[in-house]
């Protein structure tokens, strides 16, 4: 009884927070957590947390009677090509974090745990895949094939492990919430997917782990992607020009502004679909990827140009 | 009170039995009986029952307190030129044989509650796809591309429905049933798969829907299936020959026994990784498929040369 109470004691910054490395341990602090009634929130992450990450988990603790954060770099989702080996990890400033913010449990667990070695698969391999087509194929998919494949797939097992009522994502990866809230509906998972908002230092670049590889030459040319938005943002609302327009207007910026920047995509896109648009008099999707030396960098903003109803 | 009685009442033949039409009266029923304590059996059919699927019935009453059948004829493992509009449906005897059998809920889905129509995605479609590579690239899965990519789909979005504690699978449709346990380890369900033996006619022939669409010629030839697996039995038994010497035999009391079949595959594999192998030493899987006029039947056996050790 004391024990369970340790577990699941009263949410709030304390040191009661469970570390969980095994599929077993976060199982048996949710199922105590459910048995005494509690829901449950999970703020599924790479680790090397920010303000972005630390905005998941307040909304987390906010809806949710437990707050449940998973660290785990997963390797399934970086191409051959990509940043797996370099992905910044910090796991005892993330636990530290974590504690701070309240959170009640954190679930990191080995590579090995999560995708253990069989007959026939390798360790950091599954042999089931979990996969969203349409959605997968424009923007980060064209650059980063079956990386949407291999967040899918760890996503769906979290979402087994933990069971959580809610799941908290970040809408600077636009298009991966778009794909799991496809993902949770298409499958039937019994989850609530809650967006929030993009965190952005005060110079308006998004949070992201990635940021921490930025040069000082880089880091400076590295706000242009939010300035390119907000240009899009103002020539959407002043004249709902054609979106190739816009597209030269914020490729033009960024040349200026970012001049070591190489583009990988700037597109216009209707935010359910993800299909690319010709014109911007609807609700669109302003959507870009920017490579900065070796680190690649997204951004993106929901733009209206419709007359508000208030 | 007298409602959730009604729901979740005594198991055994009777009256009470719950027909769900949607998802949301399933997961109604389920959650009461999980709230009472109660843990639950999956025996997902798509429908036109027969003994096979009634052993499955009894094997989740005997290990679960409630015992749910999914009946659903599931458009996305037919392939085109596929025989899905002329599977055989049998609603009424279905829910009949349910209720004298004393299950406790069916789930009985029409197509448009399971695959809703997205503005992304048709009736009978999804775009989210869960799929077993290297499970499903022999046997069945060579002459039936996509087919248990559509089998594990919907299986996933019936766990995620019913979330049940057991779920139940007949050993005549082997393959789909060691891609499901590959599926339910990786994703890492919480649900344990229990494979029931296969139940036969009193001439061997294993029971399955698709025997109701024989000719009377073609059922005389039916038992021939058995009667090959019989033979490999004996052969494996008696002097372990290379495979290729058991599947050459089989072929030819196939040619004698059932001259009107066309062999669509004899294979014999490794019942985990279901690879071919090349000799028949160890614990092996005979598997075949053959076509009778337009209907294709499938049967299987594994046989274990090595001595026992009793």
């Amino acid at each position: 009884m004391e024990n369970l109470k340790r577990l699941i004691g009263p949410a709030g910054p304390s040191e009661m927070m469970n570390v969980a490395k095994t599929i077993e341990e976060i199982r048996r602090f949710v199922r105590r957590g459910r048995g005494a009634g509690k829901t449950i929130g999970l703020v599924p992450t790479m680790g090397a947390l920010h303000e972005g990450h630390l905005s998941l988990i307040d909304a987390a603790r906010k809806a949710c009677d437990l707050a449940v954060v998973s660290i785990f770099v997963n390797p399934t989702q970086f191409g051959p090509a990509e940043d797996l080996s370099r992905y910044p990890r910090t796991p005892e400033a993330d636990l530290a974090l974590c504690r701070q913010r309240g959170v009640d449990a954190v679930f990191m667990p080995s590579v090995e745990e999560i995708y253990p070695r069989t007959d026939m698969a390798e360790a950091g391999q599954s042999l089931t895949e979990v996969s969203v087509s349409k959605l997968s194929q424009t923007l980060c998919g064209r650059s980063r094939p079956g990386h949407f494949t291999g967040v899918c797939t760890v996503v769906a097992k979290l979402f087994n492990i933990v069971q959580p009522d809610k799941a908290f994502f970040g809408a600077k990866d636009f298009q991966q919430a778009a794909i799991i809230r496809r993902l949770t509906a298409d499958l039937d998972f019994p989850v609530e997917i809650v967006l929030c908002p993009t965190v952005r230092e005060g110079d308006g670049l998004a949070m992201s782990s990635r940021n921490a590889h930025l040069a000082p030459s880089q880091r400076k040319g590295a706000p242009a992607l939010y300035g390119a938005l907000r240009l899009a943002e103002r020539m959407i609302r002043e004249s709902r020009p054609p979106a190739e327009a816009v597209i030269s207007a914020m490729r033009q910026y960024l040349a200026t502004h970012a001049p070591e920047g190489i583009v990988d995509y700037i597109q216009i896109v209707d935010p359910d679909s993800l299909a690319d648009v010709a014109t911007t008099i609807s609700r669109v999707l302003v959507a870009l990827a920017v490579k900065l030396g070796s680190t690649r960098l997204i951004d993106n903003m929901a733009v209206d140009a419709r007359p508000s109803k208030a």
